[in-house]
């Protein structure tokens, strides 16, 4: 059987992931679809807004054929070791394509683009180098630099301003340098730009547009028309249970406790914690009533949100710097739940799989399954906090089969 | 002026303490009395019902004219290491004598015993060894070896099986130890035994008995003939702003949060976590989704409920073996409240001081200090998380004039 892999934070599942989904298959002929996707805490440093048996659910009702965990030690990472662990996955579990959406839509402006980088090495870092020295922050000095060596380029490279190009292009750049056998494929997104609001004439919205909705108006009817059946539905299951949607504000009391149970330079120890902020964290912890009043106090030009966000999941965790790098090789495939037409392609390939397939876990000493683990635990009582309910506990329970 | 030392809880203040301090100052002649208090936590290991600025009013209102802060290092260690920061403040703040309750109520059966123990150190202490090989655990091998050496006394000595003068037991031990000039005076208890519940036909109950009555009738009617007046307004009032009364069941989520933010191991950088209970703590809190289901988990034979609820204590402040280690010496007279009279007595003798005495805290850097300041911290959090009521900040505000 083949199948096709995509990289997915499903928050929440919407229409445009589903138009993905069923692009993605068709353009590979795979006949399953693996999704390797982020568990409750996300790439940009935050938590979910509902937890990930929730949105694999969802998932599995549109499309996915199987769906499984990118561990903590990556999806809490930079793009560029995100972007590694996901391709690792997708690849161990047997895909033949993974497919990425991307505001280019084909795939060989990625491939120039990877082509002039590597072969512009020396010249691209110097340019970058130049760039920083004069005052621009890193992530726009990169961009001039490219800029600079895209314009000597005879072949379509691809605008990384975007942020679902700059994406595939790290899973791309992921794959190479790791020698991976798996195929880049990418489908053009439909609409919705990344931070759009919703538009009431369109069924595409971004996730963020509806996660903003969501917040904002406290009612899910503003987000019907943007999301299959299933996501509304499960979306409604979630309100009347936990009553509120997980955001960073939701977490805010305990993230402050957090915070002001240790020094400034205890809180050094944790992951992503650099040098001097720690002052600033401490500070503007005690003075803060709410997440967004703290955010505030701590903003500034030498850090970024996202970066920021990253060092407070650690620190809400009580994950450490010591923790984290203990925790870089992948050597497991943790699996969140399966249609038939996955279990048939699990039953027929997991033996050649070069990595554990995990069901369950009674007991572990895996450093970076104990970090799924603990972020678990952590995002749980996050929600019980907010809910007075509690989530079942994850790694006693099986892989949803739908 | 001549003052007078009370080493204090206030749990809260009730008719016992009334009558304790007022005879203190009678007998001893004093022209203030002065009581050197727990802050948030205290000896037993828990928070305090309600916090030490509504305890020190209580205090200053019912015959206490200067309320002094016992470190949190003191306040939160086993029973030497307690009476030794407490008599050594009450000895720097200028007091002549303490006066401290107890159910022997004369002063020499105490100096017969300390002449007793110290003339047979050797003898004590091989006894004791004697009685825990076979088994007896060591509180009770303690108390097994002194009533053996004690039938050889001609001199009467005092039964230390008594609650209370094992209490002032330490208290003389440490002021002889430390070669303090500070006399010892004790003051007879009265009615209620340290455990009892309270007795609707006596004024008089124990702190147990009334805090009991407190939690388990959600009402303050029933401890009205116990307490003076001041007492009960001022439980009223935190009632109506707090809505509840602390106990370790209110501060539970955060508590199980601070455990399960760590690894077992990390959990053993806590101060008083000893090796091998912190595979029990994490399991537990896992468990548990109250304090008392928690504390059932945990108990044995090997650890008795006050140092399993130190250790929670230092846990739930973050406070690590290694902060506590460097904060054993005493650097300051940390002032909590004072009467007019009181504040007489220091304006005439803080000159003779031999350490400072700190009203409001800017930033320090004293070790000792800076385990107070979280520990009022952390505490402030819990309540705030019970009520939505922010407890005043601490080290900002001067100290209480009445």
């Amino acid at each position: 059987m083949k199948a096709v892999g995509v990289v997915v934070e499903y928050n929440p599942f919407h229409n445009g992931h589903f138009y993905h989904v069923s692009q993605s298959k068709d353009r590979s002929n795979a006949d399953v679809v693996i999704a390797v996707m982020s568990g409750n805490f996300l790439q940009r440093g935050e938590p979910a807004v509902i937890d990930k048996w929730h949105r694999t659910k969802m998932a599995l009702k549109n499309g996915v054929d199987i769906v499984i965990e990118l561990p903590y030690a990556f999806c809490t990472g930079h793009a560029t070791f995100f972007a590694e662990g996901a391709i690792q996955l997708l690849e161990a579990i047997g895909c033949t394509n993974f497919a990425f959406g991307s505001e280019e839509g084909t795939i060989h402006p990625f491939l120039n683009t990877f082509t002039l980088l590597k072969s512009h090495e020396e010249q691209y870092n110097a340019l970058i180098k130049q760039y920083v020295s004069t005052g621009i922050s890193y992530p726009q000095s990169l961009f001039k630099a490219y800029e600079e060596l895209r314009q000597k380029e005879q072949g379509h490279t691809i605008d990384l301003s975007k942020p679902n190009n700059i994406l595939g292009y790290h899973y791309i750049e992921a794959a190479k340098r790791l020698n991976l056998n798996i195929e880049p494929m990418t489908i053009p997104r439909i609409q919705a730009g990344f931070h759009d609001d919703i538009n009431t004439e369109s069924t595409i919205a971004s996730a963020t547009g509806i996660r903003k909705a969501i917040f904002e108006q406290q009612s899910l009817e503003e987000i019907v028309q943007f999301v299959p059946d299933e996501t509304y539905m499960l979306l409604e299951e979630w309100q009347n249970k936990y009553i509120s949607f997980i955001q960073w504000e939701t977490f805010w009391p305990y993230l402050r406790f957090a915070i002001l149970r240790h020094t400034p330079e205890q809180l050094t120890r944790f992951a992503d914690v650099s040098e001097g902020i720690e002052f600033a964290l401490s500070k503007a912890a005690k003075k803060s009533n709410s997440f967004n009043q703290f955010m505030t106090l701590i903003k500034s030009k030498r850090y970024t949100w996202t970066r920021l966000q990253r060092m407070l999941t650690h620190i809400f965790t009580g994950i450490t710097k010591e923790q984290l790098h203990n925790s870089s090789k992948l050597s497991y495939i943790r699996l969140l739940g399966m249609t038939k037409n996955g279990q048939a392609y699990l039953s027929k390939h997991k033996k050649q799989f070069p990595l554990p397939l995990i069901s369950r876990v009674a007991s572990t000493n895996d450093p970076m399954l104990l970090l799924d683990i603990r972020a678990t635990d952590m995002y749980a009582l996050g929600v019980e906090m907010a809910s007075g309910e509690l989530i079942a506990g994850d790694y006693q329970t099986p892989p949803i089969r739908l």
